[in-house]
Order: structure tokens, then C-alpha cells, then sequence
């Protein structure tokens, strides 16, 4: 199971007037840490759009928010790839403030023509890549 | 059940490269739809933090991103408690487009004192409102 | 001058650690006051933007933060055409709390073919709305 | 002069359907990279909220958009502290890609102690700082 660690940083924009981190904000995370995965891999989201008018969109998102991070915080979001399928992909992510765990979540992700807005197979070379 | 309407405009700030609304975007929508239930019954959040340090704090959410909605699109979110427990509630939420359903989601919210960060008793006054 | 004015409430969503609105957030309220501005006058950007490619882009802006808008504050969006041009205008914006001024700025506006990414003349149903 | 630079990455969440990075995303790259510039001389805003109940609040910016940076760019935030006052400091920050200058800005920032948010003193560990 292909496994990646991003740091992520917390800023004042990340937080709300309650004093911690707005609960939104880890789904962007996420979010980049899916990006990267990619990146790491040659695939840059940009190009896959251009290339395949290719883009991933969240299906389905369940997220426990466990613990709140704060202004300040060094987090790091780990990503699995749990399985891949024709036109999908399904990971679970975890954030953590070192070994504490803040957040967890399961996101399944379509893979989309946006020209026209339908599902579309994965290129065969990001399959390849996440399934090694 | 409770259930309540409220409308959201999406405005550039709401949508990303893919064209659509930026899928972290609707829990903002959500999040401002309860609040706005809260408000309709005489609770402003900013009062309940003064007067109680009570603030609602979401534990666990599980969101269906059905279709995407699109710049200047006028959406709907209809929110219903279906729980009120001692020092928690549940949510169902949908995302409408006219009659066509966008996004549903089950939010689970924790009443805390955010001055411990601990989960507290919900205000009996709030209680019986969501209730009713 | 046409001069028009715009609700705007105050989220968890708008607010940070320090307790008070964010500051780029004034940005996106003079944002939507701008887009409900032409909306009025029946011009919506999503139509803009398929009938000619057509994009407002923001090219210079100049903000004076004078107060901290709150949490649950019910703020209202003063926006004036000052200047229209054959590809751009240029706005004055104020936004209030009660007769309280928080925010002013000065925000020009280009008139882009995104498509293109270049300059281009305002349409001429636009131009002649904005100068009545 | 002190002089920072930071790398900045666009995310999805950072760009809108106009296809390039919302205008008010490079306001929150910007105060990152202010951030960022105080972290490497030993400030942490959380430290300094904690300590003084200080926080850095922008007062005034006067900003350039020059050009529009887009999905997957890698960017560089350049920080110059130009002069520092009892209560204020004043930045210049300008954003690359490259060499290419997208985002110029001037930017105000006032020191407050916000437990009763108004100007108080720089302190004078941070102070000498800035202004080796």
C-alpha cells in the first residue's frame, strides 16, 4: 500500500475565532497532500487537465475530527492509497501533531472529464503508479 | 424534526480551477446554515462563547458530494436536528439546486467550553428549542 | 455616481485565533458586493463569462483596515462606480458596522478575455449601466 | 534591509474558475511568508499571544496585480522589512514565479495587544531584530 507524508504548517488564516484550526480547513490539507502524492509521482494536476482535461473530484468524505490543531502547529498528513479502481480512487488520511492523532479520513475520489463533466478511467500511467 | 432553509449565492471566492465549487466549500455553507437555525431561535454563537465559552465544535461528518454546484449558482441548504443529546447534536444537511440535490451530509456536533477545549452540558435553553 | 449596498454576515469561517475577521476576507465581501452589483443591473459573471469570455480581474487595490469586524457582526458593503473605462473601472468601496466605518478601499478592476488572459473593452450594455 | 524569501505552492483551493489564483490567496501567501520571516528569528505568533497577548494586525496594503499565477505554480514570497516604529512595521513583499514579478505589495502592520485590541509597542526582542 503506497504510503506518503506531507508537512503542513498552521497559519491564521487556518484558524477561527474559536482559538483552533476551522474544521473546513483539514479537508484542504488533505487535499494537498493528495496533490503531492501525485506530484511525487510526475503526474501534476495541471497537466493532467490539460493532457486528459483530467480532474479528481471528492465523491465521499467521512472524517472523525478527534483533536483541534492549533495556530503554529507542525502537522503532518499521512495518505494511503487503500484502493484503485477503473475511474476511482480510494484513500485514508490521517493528520497528526506528532504522534497525536487529529484527524482521520476515508475520501473517495472519481476521476472526471471536465470538459463535460462525466466519469472517466484513469490515465493507465497514474494507475500503474498507485497500485505498484 | 427541525428543519430550516437557508439561501447561499456562490460567488468566485467558492470555485476553483475545475470550474465548480471547491469541495470544502460546502461544509463553510453547512456550518453557516447552522448557525443561521441557531440565530433564527435567539442564540448568536458570539453570545453563547461570552456567556457560556460554549462553542459548537463538529466530531464527525459524512458528506456525499453528489453534483457540483457552479458560479452564481443560488443554492438552498436544509438542515434538520434529528438528535439533541446531553452535550451533542446531529444534523442532517442537504445542498439543493433548485430541486436537484447537490450535496447530502450527517454532521456531528460537540457542545465544548472552549476555554478547557472540553465537551459541556448544552445550555437547558437550547436544548428545549431544539427540541420542540 | 451609482452607488449600491450590500448585507454581509460575519461566520466562523471569516474569523481567526486573534478573535477577529481575518483580513483578506474584506476582500471577498467587496468581491460579492461588486458581482451583486452587476447582478442587479443583470449582469451575472457566469453569463459574462460564456456569452463574451468575459472576466473582471482585480489589477490595484488600496485598503485602509481602520476597525475589526466581529464574529455575528451584521456588516453592510457600500460600493461606488467611480470611473468607468473602455477596459476598466474603478470602484470605491466601504464597509460598515451600523454608521461604524471598518474598511475602505480603492479597487480598479480590468475588463479581461480570459480565454486569453488580454484586456478587452467592456461590453456595451455593461459600460452604459455603470456610467448612468 | 532584511530580505526573506518563501516558496509557495498552488493548490486547487487557492485558484477560482477563472482558472488563476483568487486575488485575495496572495494576501494570505503573504502574511505566511511574514509569518514565516518572524519564525526564523525565534518569534512564534502563538508564543507572542501567549506572552504579550500581541498580534501583528494589517493596518494598510497597497497592492499590485501584475499577473495572474496559476494552478501548480511554484511561487517565491520576497519579504523586506523596510521600517520598523514603536508600534508598526512596514513591509514590501513582491510574489514570483521565477523571475517573472506577479504580485507587488506595501503593507502596514500595527502591533496590538488583543486581549483590549489597541496599539501597543513593539517588543524589543523583536524590535532588534528586524532591524539589524
Amino acid at each position: 500500500m503506497l504510503t506518503t507524508y506531507m508537512p503542513v504548517r498552521v497559519y491564521y488564516e487556518d484558524t477561527d475565532a474559536g482559538g483552533v484550526v476551522y474544521h473546513a480547513r483539514y479537508l484542504h490539507f488533505c487535499e494537498r497532500a493528495r496533490t503531492e502524492m501525485l506530484r511525487e509521482f510526475g503526474f501534476e494536476q495541471q497537466k493532467l487537465l490539460s493532457k486528459y482535461h483530467l480532474g479528481f473530484v471528492v465523491r465521499h468524505m467521512d472524517i472523525d475530527f478527534l483533536k483541534a490543531a492549533k495556530l503554529d502547529d507542525a502537522l503532518v498528513v499521512e495518505s494511503s492509497v487503500v484502493q484503485v479502481k477503473r475511474a476511482s480512487m480510494f484513500f485514508e488520511q490521517r493528520i497528526l501533531r506528532n504522534k497525536e492523532l487529529l484527524i482521520k479520513c476515508k475520501v473517495l475520489i472519481a476521476s472526471v472529464d471536465l470538459s463535460i463533466f462525466k466519469p472517466v478511467a484513469l490515465p493507465e500511467e497514474v494507475k500503474q503508479v498507485l497500485t505498484q
